[in-house]
């Protein structure tokens, strides 16, 4: 009883951080997108791919990337001409508002971004219940991960905006339902807008630049 | 800092539950595995695959599964003719051991078991910290996460007394460099077992299944 105390008074303080973030931001006139996955699903490579795509569409953006430890995927980011700044999360298995206010600083400090992309802490549990101030949240799963990932991690399924199925390009070597397993997002999430891609071999992600030019205004 | 003492006292507490369902344990010559993993890795198919080749060889087993809804994993164990007991975690991201010493009546209930598999729920984080009285802990993680997985998620490499890198038949449609994954495994945990495997297809399931017969004694 006293655990489940604790955690909403840390929750109520986190969301009222996160609303500080989400003024922030919109008073900047920057969007933000909370990119959340399992580990190995593909943020990463995503992120990577829309280096260069969201350059061709004369779209500026900037990444949190959160992390345990190291700055492994900073770095691959970086490698791609767009500024990165990793936050380093120790034992924790999420980002939380309060470490993103104190990155907003160095957000801010990126001239003529329109876009903020955090990427989260590769964990289907907990980062759902952590608001960090973001306009959208996107789950990114993939394909090898298998079809009944919305039965068995529904909290991550339930509240996002759009769900990216990543990795289709290996779906001819395992067993995924996609009828399935969309029939599983579905009853969680009604109309939820999804994007099989292969952020691999490109297959899909014209329709997701698309979407993010059309969310962005 | 508050939060931080909160959590080591929840810590320590685990710790002595944990103790006691190894005593009980022991005291009743059952040896246990706690195995976890990222979502959809392959614990469930590794277990399903047990299921079979351990009756070959007269090891009878029980299963405890972990999971935040639903019984879905239970269900495919029981299929093969294997007892499993499905713990719900709701929002919690692993498995603890006073829901262990909960499911111990039951364990101990199964008629001639010899061993007893902990299915952790899908998280690279938080599983490593919380001691549930098992002999042993084994991570599962496959190909098609990434070779960099051991210098992200270190907690799950570091302690682990046996890893299983599954889905090695996706190993030539994946970019998966064996060498510098095993470097980040061997720096986090020198000298510990591996057993490259596919669930899917069973290669170098009987590595494994030796390795438990010898564990077992």
């Amino acid at each position: 009883m006293h655990e489940i105390l604790i955690e909403e008074k840390i929750l109520a303080r986190n969301d009222e951080i996160a609303s500080e973030n989400r003024k922030a931001l919109k008073g900047k006139g920057i969007y933000s997108i909370n990119i959340v996955s399992a580990p190995g699903a593909g943020k990463t490579s995503l992120i990577e791919r829309m280096a260069g795509e969201l350059k061709t569409l004369g779209v500026k953006f900037a990444v949190v990337e959160g992390d345990l430890e190291g700055d492994f995927d900073s770095k691959r980011i970086e490698r791609h001409g767009v500024s990165a700044l990793q936050i380093t999360t120790g034992r924790a298995c999420h980002l939380d508002a309060h470490q993103i206010s104190h990155a907003l600083p160095w957000v801010f400090g990126q001239d003529g971004i329109e876009l903020l992309v955090i990427e989260n802490v590769g964990n289907m549990v907990c980062p759902a219940e952590y608001d960090l101030g973001e306009d959208i949240m996107v789950t990114v799963m993939s394909t090898t991960e298998g079809d009944d990932k919305p039965y068995k991690y529904p909290a991550m399924y339930r509240g996002v905006d759009a769900l990216v199925i990543n990795k289709i390009d290996l779906r001819p070597y395992v067993q995924f339902d996609m009828d399935y397993f969309k029939h599983g997002v579905e009853t969680l999430n009604p109309g939820v807008l999804t994007f099989p891609v292969s952020c691999q071999t490109g297959e899909g992600l014209l329709s997701w630049y698309t979407w993010l030019r059309t969310v962005l205004g």
